[in-house]
């Protein structure tokens, strides 16, 4: 029989919880009999939630548990200042759950800053690795691309650029399941001379790396054709990446929605087009990926969207199944030669 | 009489070139009196696309002068090389005449490389101005909105994109007639305290900055939906944001597209949506603003799209004319409390 994959579950974070959240986690548990899920927050709102989104259908009670947390550490708080305070929160306590090895990973649509400045600070790194990049999966029109960071660590290195292509070419190939996944470097020209100083420092090392498949750079302009299968990026401009698609998206398809409407004509030709156009913009929809790995922690910590609902927690849930299955932190430690740099400094 | 704006046209440069590059700046000269172009390129081959395009329509030719250049740089020359060694090349001799001041502006579609480089190296920028922006304006729901820098200077420092602020501020008013136009910073979050080191330092700055009206950060997301008038920010931010914004749309439309053609009710659907959603689309045409400015030069020059048609020519050309009219060099001269460091040290 499989093992059992214990997966945390931030029932206060995000703007739908407890609701959805609880609702998502039940599913996962429904859904997958691996699926243990440790619900963290307040135990007489989650009951409470439980009672509303169960439907009266049974669960696996064995299976679900309730992790109690008094505080709620709100989006608009400094991260750092609430990680240190709100001890008993339940993003501080979820990933302690992950940290103490209670739990396996530990899934929240609460605050990103917290939830990335908690990974670091409370689940730590992997020895090796020197910062934990955010990695949500994005569709393209040729499939899934894993952007890596799309905003963890600004300012980035070279180095670190490095270790984020081979933890993203990891992930997509055992968790996304594309073989030898194509890794490109975001650059603003596809010549090998063009980019900035981060870039320019960082090409001739991937092109050296021999874990990873590089394919050279890629304009932002390709990535929504799907021109690559791992886009490498450092933070910031993988946050305008994201933020980018979902706002030209969202602009467009107001735009088109607003422009159906706009006469009889056109109303009745947007109720023919409908179903095509529905099943077209499934292809794009990014719930279907769950939420963004932080990835090269002592465990899996996922970050789903502030407005996640209970398919996308679910998805989220599915996805430390098969982190866990995958033994991707294993295969981080092995194929990626990590240098423990506190015992190389002593070493000296 | 309104005075004559003398605009030199690189009739070699773009995937277009020649014919709809000499069609653009006839089009120009006829509809507006005031427009003198100087083709610049190989005079047998814009005479014969004179002959091609002029569909035998009479033109003043008074108003169009050819500058004879026998050499063109392809867009894949490195730039520097190619600005130093092609000196009888369009783009070269079309700065010239910016230069010796013959010229008031310089329309090209040709190599962003050179173009960029030749801009500061040939024309030169106007003492006090550390680096020259290239700030294509773009459509959003709500109306156009100006990226500063979108490629010209990668690993811009805090001084300059202040600087930045100030010519985006003083353009957006003249030449697109925004009213005290709003002027966000690029930023991957609204919290003042968000962002790399580059925004954290810019930030405050922009904040004392009394010539202009400052609204903050805003993330990519709003930038589509017409947050700000101006969005400032370093080169390699702004070309990700301007490729995106081409990339999501080109994917998202193609799939549309075809997904309208997927089946016979789809297709009768589409027939009937097209007339609305073609003025929509209008809205977000990026030909009705010309081409992308290169600012704080000793004159103007613009850069279209590699593969601009005729309308947009003519679109950056009238673009020139508003240039000049407004006295945008002399308000930038006068408003933005230029420091010539070279006197400055000199002085020390």
């Amino acid at each position: 029989m499989s093992e059992i994959v214990n997966v945390a579950v931030d029932a206060m974070g995000g703007d739908n919880a407890p609701d959805e959240v609880v609702k998502g986690a039940l599913q996962a548990v429904r859904h997958n009999g691996q699926v243990k899920v440790t619900l963290v927050g307040r135990q007489d709102v989650i009951r409470e939630a439980m009672d509303r989104v169960g439907g009266g259908e049974p669960y696996p009670s064995d299976r679900v548990e309730i992790c109690h947390a008094s505080e709620v550490i709100e989006t608009a708080e400094p991260p750092v200042h609430a990680i240190q305070t709100k001890k008993d929160s339940s993003i501080v306590r979820g990933m302690m759950l992950v940290k103490e090895g209670k739990c396996d990973a530990f899934v929240t649509a609460g605050s990103s800053g917290a939830t990335l400045v908690g990974g670091q600070v409370l689940v730590g790194r992997i020895k090796g690795i020197e910062r934990p990049p955010l990695a949500p999966v994005m569709p393209t029109a040729k499939g899934p691309v894993l952007l890596i960071d799309c905003g963890a660590n600004v300012d980035a290195r070279a180095s670190q650029l490095v270790q984020f292509a081979q933890m993203g070419s990891i992930y997509m190939e055992n968790i996304v399941g594309v073989k030898k996944p194509r890794v490109a470097i975001l650059n603003i020209g596809a010549e090998e001379e063009k980019g900035n100083a981060l870039v320019k420092e960082t090409f001739p090392l991937l092109k050296e790396c021999d874990t990873i498949n590089f394919i050279g750079s890629i304009e932002a302009r390709d990535v929504p054709a799907g021109a690559a299968d791992v886009v490498v990026c450092e933070a910031f401009a993988g946050n305008v990446v994201l933020k980018m698609y979902e706002g030209v998206a969202a602009t467009l398809l107001g735009e088109i929605k607003s422009a159906m409407m706009s006469s009889l004509r056109s109303k009745i030709g947007a109720i023919l087009v409908k179903p095509a156009l529905k099943s077209m913009l499934k292809k794009f929809d990014i719930a279907t990926y769950g939420g963004a790995p932080l990835l090269g922690l002592n465990g899996l910590v996922v970050k789903n969207h502030g407005n996640a609902k209970a398919i996308e927690i679910e998805h989220a849930i599915e996805q430390c199944v098969a982190f866990k299955e995958q033994k991707i932190n294993e295969q981080f430690r092995t194929k990626m030669k990590l240098v423990d740099r506190t015992k190389a400094r002593a070493a000296q």
